[in-house]
């Protein structure tokens, strides 16, 4: 059986001990194993800190936008083998896997342009030379600069290729060097990416551990970082680690999301703004198989019209089919792993316990082209409450997979925000409407409990990227039970990698170290 | 006895159970006391959360600076019954306590001048709205909002006036309510200040807890934020807690720091920069008896200087006069509590089994105007070494009182980089210097284990604020050992009271949305 090797220290390293099993998802087959133990985990972060950071100091922005972009063109021309390995280790849909591939190429091409447009320097000024003294002599002022050590990601099984790139582009443009720690469970297009950027990257500039994190925190200190993206259990662990806790790591975590969709009183299901809120939670209910930390989970619709939202989305995710995902008649794969499934599962139960059923009973389902009893499968399932705010199984568990609940409230601004609110902050909340004013009263409301909001309406309808889509430009992340954080929005993604320094002095010289 | 009461939920309430003493440090004769217990600290954190964020909603920017020119003012009017009061229950000198307190009312004043020109909106914009679709109709922008919770702000016992002030002005103007608790042992300030306050705040907007912080994190949810100056032992204990994990609670830390001042090897000693180098070194050991933040502990100089500086530092630390600090012929009061005293002893103690005495023995003193054996006095002590690389008394714990450490380096910038560095981030370091190649360099080097660099050069001399004082224009709070925090700095400083937030949608609605 073939045995994935980490990339560390500049050379493959297959490790030893116990393996781990990656599987095709759909048929249980497995595919290649992980070595669990036998990497020097505390060698590899010191080969970042050292060469890694030293090779990238040597690069201007524009030069670090460079390898970026040849890092997107290898995305880009190995994208039909890596959209096969995500097909087959992730359980994607061709769809999905291209979500996931072509969002990994975009957002390292959008930061390659990034870094073209801040040139040849290597800091950044913050704001102007101001007047601190007597005159404009004694001057004071701000700059980022890239912090001293390593930046360790730690990405989730479900976005292998984007979680590696989007956090990778911003860490590497900012000159910070980077140790990536794929899931386990969907390495092998991780692993393909390092080896297509293996090539290209300076030594030390880029590793990547397959398998099991080890001991990997307790080689970090103060001039490190560390970003994570998963289960909220596990970025509790992180948060109260030893190490973390003692040397201040910088610490940025997106976990979970109840992320909402609020359907305002005055859109008729049938215009472009309703048509847009029923296509948006369709899709966020099947695509990636609901495996997205975007997607949306409450879905509030005015009480009088629950019903007729239950109706059209029961017979819209009727047609979904479930299956095999190579196959070309199917829309929606399994989940990704055992452990999922059975998670997914459990939170169905928990949601049954308390609300209503639409659509899917408790997910189970018969997969196309798959043979009896394989493959990690549960079919979408939709359901409703009419009592929201009593509803903890909506409010306070998400449940990671094709599994959505109608909310019904009054319609009013104020009731749509207490129950959106009550799930303790979130990535992403959409609202559709055509009422401005409402609009403005939900973005006061609900905006400081969320990272992003997306705003549904007829004049967007036609050219909406949808609220699941995370764009390059605009920031990632929330408060809360999101975690916290902040990712991307453009050059705001680089102040994680970077250090903002206060420098005073006589004005002149500040003027000439800012350049 | 006299108890000071707390200001919780619109009333002073004494609380109750067993009684804490604050003393004068000078006399250890007991002022007042406060009790330990009583106090219903989960509603006083609802209060906060809903009186208070509510009247701060209605405010404009421009009226919340109002507000905060209403209290600099406050401050102004009752100064010399503040400055009196920090000499009697904080050890301080006249001049130490206007640093404080003028601090404070400057601290308010600024940030009520900010809100002046940030007007009449309630949020912020952050950059443009940018196209995110196919046409320029599809729109994505970002704006920061007011976080929906209560600001807890624990403060440190060396500034009680202005670490209340810095705080809550960056708090209110931000739009957040605010809870402060000062330090028991000096609060005598931070009381007087509340009851200056009480009568101009809105409900709720500040409430003040004096005593220990009891129960209050445990009520702390995911739209609140808390903020600590303080150990950082303390600080590792905030970190952990439980609730502070479980809801990703926004955190600022600023805790110890090995703050450093080098001396560039151009720098004769007769020169400007030179004597300016000297009197900030000399400053920083004696003001507030060197329980300041920011002091600088560590002095790199060029190591055939060595002697040569330490005989000048010598010479004039042996014309501070120590003593009661209500005597105008005293110019270094007691440090401010018991504890402290014996931090201190057992800080110079370990310094003593690594490096030469050059001055002060083991702080020995004999105050001036004080009974025998009365008082928490500490004479300045100076120490140095010639291998400040392997000192770990130099480089891995801050002694918070009048020491310092000469430490030798050869002149480099490389090697004064790796001493520095050896700190593990710090709040500022102060590099005095005219060779703009040599200075451009330790920016490069240390910089990013910094929040604030101090280039002190001959142009400047003349009207230097010096290292040592924190200006609202600029950040403060640096990495790692330093907690990884950042405060002040003008706008910057409401960031971490304010959620940034993503916008999508119809590009017309984000323009009306922002104003």
């Amino acid at each position: 059986m073939r045995v994935l090797a980490s990339y560390l220290g500049g050379q493959w390293r297959p490790g030893h001990g116990p393996e781990l099993p990656l599987v095709n998802p759909a048929t249980e087959e497995v595919l290649v194993q992980v070595h669990s133990q036998g990497q020097d985990l505390g060698a590899a972060v010191e080969h970042g800190r050292t060469a890694g950071r030293s090779a990238l100091a040597e690069l201007t922005f524009a030069q670090r936008g460079e390898l970026l972009s040849t890092m997107a063109k290898a995305i880009h021309g190995a994208r039909e083998e890596l959209i096969s390995l995500a097909v087959e280790n992730g359980g994607n849909t061709r769809s999905d896997a291209k979500f996931d591939i072509d969002g990994a190429s975009a957002t390292l091409a959008y930061y390659a342009e990034l870094g073209h447009k801040l040139g040849d320097g290597k800091l950044l000024a913050d704001g102007e030379v101001l007047q601190v003294g007597r005159t404009a002599r004694m001057g004071g002022t701000h700059a980022w600069l890239t912090r001293p050590g390593l930046a360790v990601h730690i990405n989730a099984f479900n976005f292998p290729a984007w979680g590696l790139g989007e956090k990778a582009a911003c860490a590497l443009l900012a000159g910070m060097p980077v140790l990536s720690k794929p899931a386990t469970a969907t390495a092998l297009v991780a692993h393909r990416l390092m080896e297509l950027f293996a090539p290209l990257v300076p030594k030390g500039a880029l590793q990547l551990l397959c398998g099991p994190a080890g001991d990997l925190l307790d080689h970090l200190g103060p001039g490190d970082v560390l970003a994570f993206t998963g289960s909220s259990a596990t970025a509790r662990a992180l948060r109260g680690h030893r190490n973390v806790i003692e040397h201040s790591v910088r610490l940025n975590i997106e976990a979970d999301s109840l992320n909402a969709a609020v359907l305002g009183p005055d859109v008729d299901l049938g215009s472009e703004t309703g048509q847009l809120f029923l296509a948006d939670a369709l899709r966020d209910m099947t695509q990636k198989t609901g495996q997205k930390c975007t997607a949306i989970r409450r879905v509030l619709v005015p009480a009088e019209r629950l019903d007729e939202v239950a109706a059209i989305l029961a017979e819209r995710l009727a047609t979904i089919v479930v299956g095999d995902p190579s196959r070309d008649d199917v829309r929606m794969g399994p989940v990704a792993t055992a452990a999922q499934l059975r998670d997914v599962r459990a939170g169905i139960a928990r949601l049954a316990a308390e609300t209503a059923a639409v659509f899917g009973g408790t997910g189970e389902v018969t997969p196309r082209g798959i043979a009896e009893g394989r493959g990690f499968f549960v079919g979408p399932v939709l359901r409703s409450t009419r009592a929201p705010l009593e509803c903890g199984a909506l409010n306070d568990h998400e449940v990671f997979g094709p599994v959505s609940t109608l909310a019904a409230y009054d319609g009013s601004s104020a009731a749509a925000t207490a129950i959106v609110a009550r799930g303790m902050g979130g990535l992403v909340t959409s609202v559709y409407s055509d009422d401005r004013d409402w609009v403005a009263r939900m973005v006061t409301g609900i905006g400081p409990w969320h990272g992003r909001l997306f705003l549904g309406s007829a004049k967007m309808a036609a050219q909406s990227p949808g609220p699941g889509t995370v764009l390059p430009q605009l920031v990632h992340g929330g408060p809360g039970r999101a975690g916290g954080g902040e990712e991307l929005g453009g050059q705001r993604g680089l102040g994680f990698y970077m250090q903002r320094l206060a420098l005073e002095g006589d004005a002149s010289v500040l003027k000439s170290l800012l350049g």
